[in-house]
């Protein structure tokens, strides 16, 4: 995986850059769709590629790891080959989904053992042997396994946690480097800030991972209940000490206006299951605001979901059909939501970067992040 | 509405026809996919049109009265309008639904009272009224209103629900004559032959009906619980009667051998919710035969779901791929099963008509119904 630093903006942190993998160039910054298990929920992989411009997705080691499993995942030739996906693929480490899926999970030294959500069944994931799952996986890249400790800890259990999470890092990055792809294509490996909201904390894991030189970094255990304004500062902190010349990956991040305020912040990479399941719930986000599509205000409004919009499902539904279809409760409905929602958060960052090239994306990002938090 | 007889095959009744609405032509014999509200569930306009390739899809009355309702019905401009369908539209008169979904219903002269499903609202549909309801709708193809009565229904009550059923197709064939359609483009009236498993009321009803000289004639009442082979029967009883100028609409009908064997019979138009109702459920049919796709022998099976099929999706997506979908529970899941199900339904009505025009239906049909119902 390569990255190159293309444009920055002045006044800011935002940066525009181009990654390059085996299997596709992304531009940054970008979002990418979550696949949990293989699937974008309710959108076709020609929609994924064509209409909504995905240029990157995510798949979830837990899920992936318990259904399809290893033995079919392997003798598909990895999940490229399993879901027709032919662009990059970035796969967590499945730490996030043990800690809040799982039951029973149990913390130790030597990695964390957990049942499965569907099964019950016992397992155990280890720095090691999730590298191992994501060789399996074949994912472009891969992540570090990490403690994602609540929100609301206090210090001293982010300390503790921080630790854990830094032993296992130099494991895994130690077995990463120890073993080979399995497909013939490079696969990366991402280490992961961690560190609650404390400064220093973030300052000493951001050093860590610094320190490694993997081909990118990851910042996590973010946007998990702390106030908005603790999480840009967060970023601010840690972006301050990760190298300028690696993409930088925000996990699980977020509203429109957080993905532009993380841009704003020097952040590359971002990925959220808001737009698919928010819209699977009737919200649709759009650069002029919020619309609840069960709302009865576009009950006879028959104009196309969105006039401006960026895909295709804007311009041949209306909103009253859109709504009609979500109090239905028609499959359909979820469809068109998730491919606007995804659609839109593709534009968005696309956006983002003409701005960061043309010099002006301070003032653009001003304006959008009203602009995106209006309710229609 | 304009029909025109193509052809007609050696050694069978099976027709290939023209039909012509102001939304364009129909060939015939022909599969017409169930829009219940609006949509045909888990798949998208343009799907339906350049993929699966329908020439004109069903409404439901009962359903699009209650929701969205007949005033954002009227204010969309009908139904084509609402949903962005611009091809023909046939409703049915909602008769069916009130029988099989609504509780508390009342049969009455006048019409039948019923409440509504979804919140306990007390309605009536007359003859008449459901003709008001379809032109508002603005279907290509209207039904009459008529009493579905229990496939287990003995002769004295068959009898007597067909007299009031004759009596409501003699008013609603007077309303529809007296009443012009709102958008500008024409619609047809279709009656439906009633009258259970009886041959002498089957023959009566298919007389009432044929005397009218409907643009089309419709046979209503069967599939619902009857011996396979009692419907075929009445199938030959009632096509013995209606004209051989007009289609003949069987309604409700079926697995791909029904369908094939009702084109045997004469059998122009059929619908059925089977194709996606039972592809959201794990069942793929095709040429070859059945496939479970919760089935453990398709976990490793990584060639495309058809090799030869019809669809898009039967290229794009592996057996063991929609397989960990059905079995992870995944919208795709849904989705896929549904356009690969409507795609094999409108290519197998294809093929019937090409077989039809060639001369060789009777053959072809033989071995077909055999190959569709093996179970792989």
């Amino acid at each position: 995986m390569e990255f190159e630093l293309k444009s920055t903006a002045v006044g800011t942190n935002a940066r525009a850059g181009l990654i390059t993998t085996d299997h596709g160039q992304i531009e940054t910054p970008i979002f990418m769709p979550v696949g949990t298990v293989g699937s974008v929920k309710g959108v076709h992989m020609p929609e994924l590629r064509d209409d909504i411009k995905a240029q990157i997705i995510l798949g979830n080691t837990y899920h992936l790891y318990l259904r399809p499993g290893m033995d079919i995942m392997e003798r598909a030739g990895g999940l490229h080959k399993f879901n027709g996906w032919e662009r990059p693929i970035l796969t967590d480490s499945g730490g996030f989904q043990v800690f809040s899926l799982s039951g029973n999970r149990k913390l130790k030294e030597e990695g964390v053992t957990f049942r499965s959500h569907i099964d019950g069944s016992k397992h155990l994931f280890t720095p090691e042997n999730v590298v191992d799952i994501q060789r399996i996986i074949g994912s472009d890249i891969m992540m570090a396994l990490d403690e994602c400790p609540p929100g609301t800890s206090d210090y001293n259990y982010a300390k503790n946690s921080l630790k854990l999470t830094q032993g296992w890092l130099e494991r895994g990055w130690k077995h990463f480097n120890e073993t080979e792809p399995k497909y013939g294509h490079r696969q990366a490996y991402f280490p992961i800030v961690q560190g609650c909201v404390y400064k220093d904390l973030r300052q000493d894991a951001a050093k860590h991972v610094a320190d490694l030189g993997a081909d990118g970094n990851a910042i996590g255990g973010l946007a998990v209940g702390e106030p908005t304004e603790m999480m840009y500062e967060m970023i601010e902190v840690v972006n301050d000490i990760l190298p300028q010349n690696r993409p930088r990956y925000l996990m699980g991040v977020g509203t429109p206006a957080n993905i532009l305020e993380a841009i704003d912040r020097g952040v590359d990479m971002m990925d959220c299951v808001m737009p698919t399941r928010n819209g699977r719930n009737g919200m649709l986000f759009t650069q002029h605001g919020i619309m609840n599509m069960r709302n009865k205000k576009w009950a006879d409004d028959f104009s196309p979901i969105q006039e401006d919009g960026a895909s295709i499902v804007d311009h041949i539904y209306s909103k009253a059909y859109l709504r009609h279809l979500f109090v239905a409760s028609e499959l359909l409905a979820m469809q068109i939501a998730s491919i606007h929602n995804l659609a839109f958060y593709l534009w968005l960052v696309g956006e983002a970067r003409k701005h960061i090239i043309a010099g002006d994306f301070k003032s653009w990002k001003e304006e959008m992040v009203v602009n995106v938090q209006r309710r229609l």
